[in-house]
């Protein structure tokens, strides 16, 4: 913990060095004005999160590397944590516009600032381009080079396919969900590319191959059992937004309301009779606290807590093997590490 | 001209291929329903236009080896000219949303199209991705592979600046614009990083580095060519937004009524005294019939037409004399092709 912690203050200390060298790349030389702007952006979005990922990125290469690494490898490895988080702030820029929420990370977001709106989109382009100018500043001419840039487009395309398939499944404005739409399979796959790919595949994946990994296979099986985390994580927010408690999360759950492809929904309509189903259609989706109210204890009567619960302890147990049976191909303790910051968390 | 329509007959033959090629890519694999989605944006926003970007790969590749090449290597050209249609198509999907545009290519904006809105965002994200998917299945392995990629990456990162910096001198809704932004030396940074970079320098560097090009002082120089002449371009087309016949250019100009930095306006406003600059600060960016005729006839009171026709023959003397001092390094039909397709176009 205490390592973690120093690589946290780590991982900080280096955003104005970051910062520094994307002002200096050679698309913003001689552009005052761009490189101000660009500050803007970064500084806004990118702080203030958890920084989970970028961090895993750091974290997983100590232990590949059994923390015997040089100063510069440290910094390669924060650097590339860095666009990891590049990459989220990206999808989330472009994400709050496309659902038109209000606040990220207890602040406006970032389209409701600066007389932006829809013009933001551009900005959401320019960050995911400084992924790559982190890529070439601190990766050029290692071997590793190419690989960590596939590995970013691959991460990038299949997330913008998981948000292509979640926008397909969520209902017009004004218009009822269409629930043949929201079935586990459907769920599995938006899940899977939406957030288990670059949350947590693309961490440790950078992290491999900065840390030499050529195999492709052990890159397969590490994908194996990070996907089936994903889920796990994704499950796990989608109760929070619906039982969670709002004092710890940190936010108030809209998911009923906004006619999400969630866990809940998908885990309940297949126990729903023809009535449960009438009153689903009637009311999910719905923006009015009665019918929220009467899809939560719909949720209560299918004892849903009792199913995330089992769900949770049933996961925990295959991952938990999962990862026993990687451990002479890959240190265990990059999953686990993973599996404590999630396990039975609240928020 | 004959060598030049076969080529562009082979360059939509491809299209099939590319698609398929597309379709299964890794991360497509197993998804029908996106692999249609992906058709269907792909279909919609690639075909229609006039593919001078992408033959433009084609066709320089051709003069560098001496049209001596494979089938082969034929078909990469044409695969990495697709790829260059398809940055072109991610960058005119985002910003006909963030123009509220009508139409494109005679038929209505893609955002405009399966109720999607705000929600094609996400396509414009995916088109971008495809460029990575098309790169790597025809080029990997190859000595040009990471060049290339290089290449997208940063012409992507200098549209994307080059649209924040027109984003940010255009007026917001409903305000006058601020003429003080109005200058030649930011509307010289506008052209060259939202349409020299990616319409004129990408495509002849793309065809320099498949033909095996590694010297980049020699791409320097090419770019010292093709960044003048997309400014020689974007002028004739600020130019016929305002003085073009509708009948020959299909398109109704609007640069006056959105207050655009075009070229007429930064080429009249260091002519205009006191009372003419405050006729341009009560008109410009309105609209209006009455504003925009009172800005034209102040055009024409300062000779624009005129200026242009001036500015079109130095140009082109420039840019022959500029041709001609390369000749020794690459072949001058590269750049006398672009000439011949633009001086003293009408369209």
């Amino acid at each position: 913990m205490a390592s973690s912690c120093k690589i946290k203050d780590q991982f900080h200390e280096f955003f104005p060095e970051m910062l520094r060298c994307l002002k200096n790349s050679p698309p913003l030389h001689k552009l005052p004005s761009m490189q101000e702007w660009v500050e803007k952006i970064v500084e806004y979005n990118l702080k203030g999160g958890k920084m989970n990922r970028g961090m895993a990125v750091v974290e997983s290469f100590m232990i590949l590397k059994n923390h015997q690494v040089s100063e510069e490898e440290k910094n390669t490895a924060i650097a590339l944590g860095w666009a990891v988080e590049m990459l989220q702030a990206f999808f989330l820029v472009a994400d709050d516009i496309m659902d038109g929420s209000l606040t990220r990370r207890m602040k406006p977001c970032w389209y409701r600032t600066n007389n932006l709106g829809v013009k933001a989109f551009n900005d959401s382009i320019l960050l995911e381009s400084l992924i790559y100018q982190i890529v070439s500043s601190y990766c050029k001419n290692q071997h590793y080079y190419l690989p960590v840039l596939e590995l970013f487009h691959d991460v990038t395309m299949r997330t913008s396919l998981g948000q292509a398939m979640d926008l397909h499944s969520a209902p017009n404005p004004n218009e009822a969900p269409d629930l043949s739409k929201f079935t586990v399979e459907t769920y599995d796959a938006i899940v899977k590319y939406k957030t288990a790919y670059y949350s947590f595949y693309l961490p440790v994946a950078v992290a491999m191959r900065l840390a030499g990994i050529q195999d492709n296979d052990l890159l397969k099986r590490a994908e194996d059992i990070l996907l089936p985390m994903g889920r796990f994580f994704q499950v796990q927010d989608d109760y929070l937004d619906c039982f969670g408690d709002p004092e710890i999360t940190g936010k108030i759950g809209t998911d009923i309301e906004d006619g999400k492809c969630s866990w809940l929904i998908v885990t309940a309509l297949p126990m729903c009779d023809s009535a449960q189903r009438q009153l689903i259609e009637a009311h999910y989706g719905l923006k009015n606290t009665e019918s929220v109210n009467l899809v939560k204890s719909l949720y209560q009567q299918f004892d849903i807590p009792k199913l995330y619960t089992e769900y949770e302890e049933r996961s925990y147990k295959e991952l938990t093997q999962m990862i026993e049976g990687i451990k002479h191909q890959l240190p265990t303790s990059i999953f686990q590490g993973f599996m404590e910051k999630i396990y039975k968390r609240l928020n």
